[in-house]
């Protein structure tokens, strides 16, 4: 029997390692002899940089303690092959490693820029006859995979920010002075985690007043008449964005304003600020108002101390699924979810075309969004997905972590 | 017996609820009949904004959600009161809505401000003679009042900070790329907050490579210097500052930038900046460096999905003890942390003249800070106040609340 190799690649997520330990585990239980683990993605294992896990995961509570750490543990790169079609020197390289080592499966956990990678080896491992399996392992916070309906490390991110949500709900309440809290949200251009603030409110608290989604266009003016309606009745206005809005003519809004944005190996821009500008419009807009931009920044995809149990348990799900895929023959594969029921929540997993997921990017339907805010459906949707926690290992007052 | 009132004011914590949980619960302890609450301090007091909290309180589920609650259940506010031997005319109206409720007991859950409105009330009292007894309960999250060894509050946000700053060092590593992190940690002028970062660093994680507190001046070209050295020898330098840090000349790093800054009600000034400061100027002088600036923001005082249990209990403490010092017929006094012992930790509390503490702020001791870091003494003094989680009580995912 052959070996196994894994990469991580792209953004981390609080549960991403979680897959990390399905795969290894279920790959030592299928009787695989060596699991390597490849450090910075692609870009590393081009280097030569693998890891043998036997020994560093071989544990139980080496396992807990992964499922527990957030970020990347075998380390992440952004990095995109060029088409197969193309010059080919790269995958000989791949190729070639691979053979070296004697690995037959080939799984690869990350979002869209990943499964691409995915989807490329596979392509050209057909071409040369090669018959190292490949399967892709979703993660991502942002839940723009398409097919699959929903990604391992969305529900934890969901579940920070709705709680978040609430306490920062409670917090700007205390003083009674007319205050506009704005809170900016992680998400280029699928809205789903601007969107999970909804499951902040409910008997116990109000949660936000507004929330406002890149999907649909946003329109400074309604924004601003609705603040000052909404201010009007209460003292304390949350509204929550998502970083990526934009106006009607597709500019983002934090483009609007004098901050600078640069952009990432991907090419993605990097994006800060929308929060700071409506801040600053509010200012000078609505005279005598107290109004303040808090962005829930990087805490948002690794806090694992307060991690779902639910995605936890469905990340190493979808790890496993994957290794089992390869070792039975599967190539140019995804691990998806398929939702048989919201209540009782019921998911199974299902494995499907890389084809089909790479490139594609899935957004909040239309009918989910309202005047700024979101429907029920979403409430519907996310609510399974942040349910349970995994108590953290605690050591002098933090949690424990492993670190390679 | 006379009734009790109770008010919380100034910045809210994770855990000033569980002062007030502690206030009641011995208030009924001592027969107490009517407790009241102000809301919105005693600014809301003055307009006659007060709730009778026996029946809102009075169950053990309604004592255990608002021990779980983060932010001033009450209401806050920032009013500092005349001094004594001017314009009596807002005492009178206090003293006389006092009388009017039969208020023979008076706790303020606060901080250096709010134990200066204790001070003065309980002056005033002397002077006229009112038997009405003012007691302190201290809460901040900066640690800074004087006398007591710690303040409840601090110790939550500062699980709170070594936790995230945990998180988010694993996060920074992913890439291997060499990149510069700068989490800028709320205090803006005492360290204590920020110098809890150190508390991240153990076997399993790095920790952060700088701290910088507002206590010492701060050298723009030694921490660029710095930087660089650090920067050659790993890809992931994460420097940890407090929102205050000020070069020699007194000037805050934030208002070198272009960031506009503004004043609170205090007359306070609101700042943030530091870190981006920081970042625009490590992008301009380290060469192809990646550098980005992370706020930790508000819910540093207000996650209380991950508050420490100590901080709860002891907080609960200060505000049981304070209603049982009132009724004991102490008055103009607070209720302080004497520490015995670091290890096994060993605190008691202790009453001390409202004079003593008021209007004086504590900083972190010179000797333990070095350069561009903190001593082990930090990490002696913090780690205790950090242990223990008491588990939220979820519905629907997340933390339930109580409200009023």
């Amino acid at each position: 029997m052959p070996n196994l190799i894994i990469g991580q690649s792209g953004g981390p997520t609080a549960v991403i390692n979680a897959s990390l330990a399905g795969a290894f585990s279920a790959a030592k239980e299928k009787g695989i002899k060596t699991v390597y683990g490849m450090q910075h993605g692609i870009k590393g294992f081009l280097r030569g940089e693998t890891v043998v896990l036997d020994e560093i995961l071989g544990s139980d509570e080496n396992i807990e303690l992964l499922k527990r750490t957030p970020a990347s543990f075998l380390g992440s790169c952004r990095f995109k092959l060029p088409d197969v079609d193309g010059d080919c020197e790269i995958y000989e390289q791949i190729f070639s490693r691979l053979h070296a080592l004697d690995i037959g499966y080939f799984l690869y956990i990350g979002g869209n820029d990943s499964m691409d990678t995915i989807k490329k080896l596979s392509e050209y491992a057909s071409i040369v006859g090669s018959d190292v399996k490949f399967i892709g392992v979703p993660k991502t916070i942002d839940n723009d995979l398409a097919v699959t309906d929903h990604s391992p490390g969305f529900g934890s991110a969901a579940k920070y920010i709705a709680t978040v949500v609430r306490e920062l709900v409670c917090d700007c309440r205390v003083y009674d002075v007319e205050a506009v809290t704005i809170l900016e949200i992680m998400g280029r251009n699928a809205g789903w985690l601007t969107a999970s603030a909804a499951l902040a409110r409910s008997r116990d608290c109000e949660g936000a007043d507004l929330i406002y989604l890149p999907e649909k266009p946003f329109d400074e003016e309604e924004f601003i008449a609705k603040v000052r309606t909404l201010a009007a009745k209460k003292h304390s206005v949350v509204v929550v964005i998502s970083e990526g809005i934009r106006t009607a003519d597709g500019k983002l809004l934090c483009e609007r304003g004098e901050n600078d944005s640069s952009v990432d190996a991907f090419g993605h821009k990097i994006m800060s600020g929308a929060g700071k500008y409506l801040e600053t419009s509010i200012r000078k807009r609505i005279r005598g108002i107290k109004c303040r931009s808090v962005e829930l920044s990087t805490p948002q995809r690794c806090a694992s101390h307060f991690a779902s149990l639910t995605d936890i348990n469905e990340a190493f799900a979808v790890g496993a699924e994957a290794a089992c895929a390869a070792v039975s023959g599967e190539s140019g594969k995804v691990v998806i979810f398929v939702r048989k029921s919201d209540s009782p929540y019921e998911c199974a997993t299902e494995l499907r075309d890389v084809h089909e997921i790479a490139n594609v990017e899935r957004k909040v339907p239309d009918e989910w969004i309202c005047d700024g805010y979101v429907t029920d459906d979403v409430v519907r949707y996310i609510r399974p997905l942040i349910q349970g926690e995994l108590s953290p290992i605690i050591e002098d007052g933090v949690p424990k972590m492993i670190r390679l």
